[in-house]
C-alpha cells in the first residue's frame, strides 16, 4: 500500500480544532538557597490564597501575556526581594493535574544560590524570610515536591560544577568550604578526602592570607579561579 | 511602622482577576536519540503545519485537558511510534512568546535513548525516520534550538552517568563503546584514556567472552553491571 500523502494544516485550523486546550496559565517558582550560620537556608514567603492560609510558599508568579519565562523568573525575584543581580537556572516542569486550586496551572522550577550576607533582602512583603531545609513544615501547592527536586539538583550539580562559591564570601578557608558542603549534603565529610577531591577539581587559588580574629587556628584563604566565576 | 495584615484570596478570584492568563496550551516534544552505523541518529516526523511544509520536527503533541505532562509524553510516543517501553526524561521548558504559529504554545523537552536494533518501529507516519544528528536541517518551530539543548544534556550526563548503554545491544566491546562515546560527543578519543577513563568507573562486567566474525581483532565482551540498569 503506497503511502498517503501528507495532509497539511494551517495553524489558525490547528488551533480552532483545539480551542480547549489553550486555558492552562503558566506560572515560575522560584527557589533561592542561601547560606547563612553554616546552614542551607530556603527563601519562603506567606502563601496569599485562602487556600493555603498560614503556609509557607515559593516565590512564584503566573508568568503575563507576551511574557518569556526567564523574564518572568527574575520578575518574580526583582518585585518580591529588589534583588536582580542574581543568576537563576530553570530546574524542571511540575504539571500535575490538581496542583492548583485556581485551575491548570503548570509552573516552571527556577533555582539560585546566593550569598545572604552580601545580597540584602530590600523589600518585605508576607514575611518574606529565609529558612533553614532542616526547619520546614509542608508548604503550599506541590512546592515541597518543588523544593525537594531543586535540593537533589543541587546536590548533584555541586559534586561537579564550581557553583557553590556564589553562597560564599569571596575569600574563604577550606573549612568554610567543607562546611558548606556539609550543609548543603547533609552529610558529615571526612577534612582529608574532602581536601584531596577539591583540590583534585583544580577550582580554587591559593590567596596566601590567612584568617584572622578566630577562636580556632586560622587556616589559608582561597578564591575561585576568575574564569569559573559565573 | 507596623508590617499590614496579609489580605487572603480565594483560588477563585485569583483566577477571575487573571482570566487573560489562563490561555495558553502546553505541548511536550520528544527527542529520541538512537545509534546506528556508528553514527547519533535522532527520530523525526515531516511536519503537518502549513507553516512548516517539507521540514521536519520532533515527536511531539498537545497535553490534552487532564492530561499529566509525563503521561502526554509516553502518549506520543505510543502514537507516533508503537514503542512503549522506553525511557523519558524531562529536559528543559521552551517558552519563548512566538514560538508556536497557533498561539502561545510552551513546550516541555524529553530525551531518550534508545538502542535502534532492538526497537524496531513499528509505525509509519509522516515519513517518520531516524536522521544522523550531523546531516540535519532546519527544524520546524524552535525545534533545532531543543534538539541542540537536549545534545548538551546528554553529552554533560555521558561523562558521569552510566546511560549510554541504552543506545547498545547488551553484549558490546570496548571498541564498540568508544564509537558510541564519539559519535555522541562528536570528537575522537585517546584509546588508552577512554579505556582507563572508563575502567574506574567501575561500570563494566567482563563476561568472558570474546567478540566473534569480525574483519577486525576480536575484542573482549563486556555488559552493563545490573545494578546500574535503567
Amino acid at each position: 500500500m503506497a503511502e498517503k500523502d501528507l495532509l497539511l494544516k494551517t495553524a489558525e485550523t490547528e488551533k480552532i480544532s483545539h480551542i480547549d486546550y489553550f486555558n492552562i496559565a503558566i506560572s515560575v517558582d522560584c527557589v533561592i538557597f542561601g547560606y547563612e550560620d553554616k546552614e542551607l537556608k530556603v527563601l519562603l514567603i506567606k502563601s496569599d490564597l485562602k487556600e493555603f492560609e498560614g503556609m509557607y510558599s515559593l516565590l512564584g508568579d503566573l508568568i503575563r501575556p507576551g511574557e518569556d519565562l526567564d523574564a518572568a523568573s527574575y520578575r518574580v525575584l526583582k518585585e518580591r526581594t529588589g534583588l536582580d543581580d542574581v543568576y537563576l537556572e530553570q530546574v524542571h516542569a511540575f504539571g500535575s493535574i490538581n496542583r492548583h486550586p485556581s485551575g491548570r496551572v503548570i509552573t516552571i522550577a527556577y533555582y539560585s544560590l546566593i550569598d545572604i550576607g552580601h545580597h540584602k533582602l530590600q523589600l518585605s512583603h508576607n514575611e518574606l524570610n529565609w529558612h533553614s531545609i532542616n526547619e520546614l513544615g509542608k508548604l503550599a501547592f506541590d512546592h515541597s515536591l518543588i523544593l525537594e527536586t531543586c535540593l537533589k539538583q543541587l546536590r548533584e550539580r555541586i559534586e561537579d560544577h564550581p557553583i557553590v562559591f556564589n553562597l560564599l564570601p569571596e575569600k574563604f578557608s577550606l573549612r568554610q568550604l567543607q562546611e558548606l558542603y556539609e550543609a548543603i549534603l547533609g552529610v558529615e565529610l571526612d577534612r582529608r578526602n574532602f581536601r584531596k577531591k577539591i583540590s583534585l577539581k583544580g577550582w580554587l587559588k591559593d590567596l596566601n592570607e590567612m584568617e584572622k580574629n578566630l577562636s580556632h587556628r586560622p587556616g589559608k584563604l582561597y578564591t575561585l579561579k576568575s574564569k569559573l566565576k559565573t
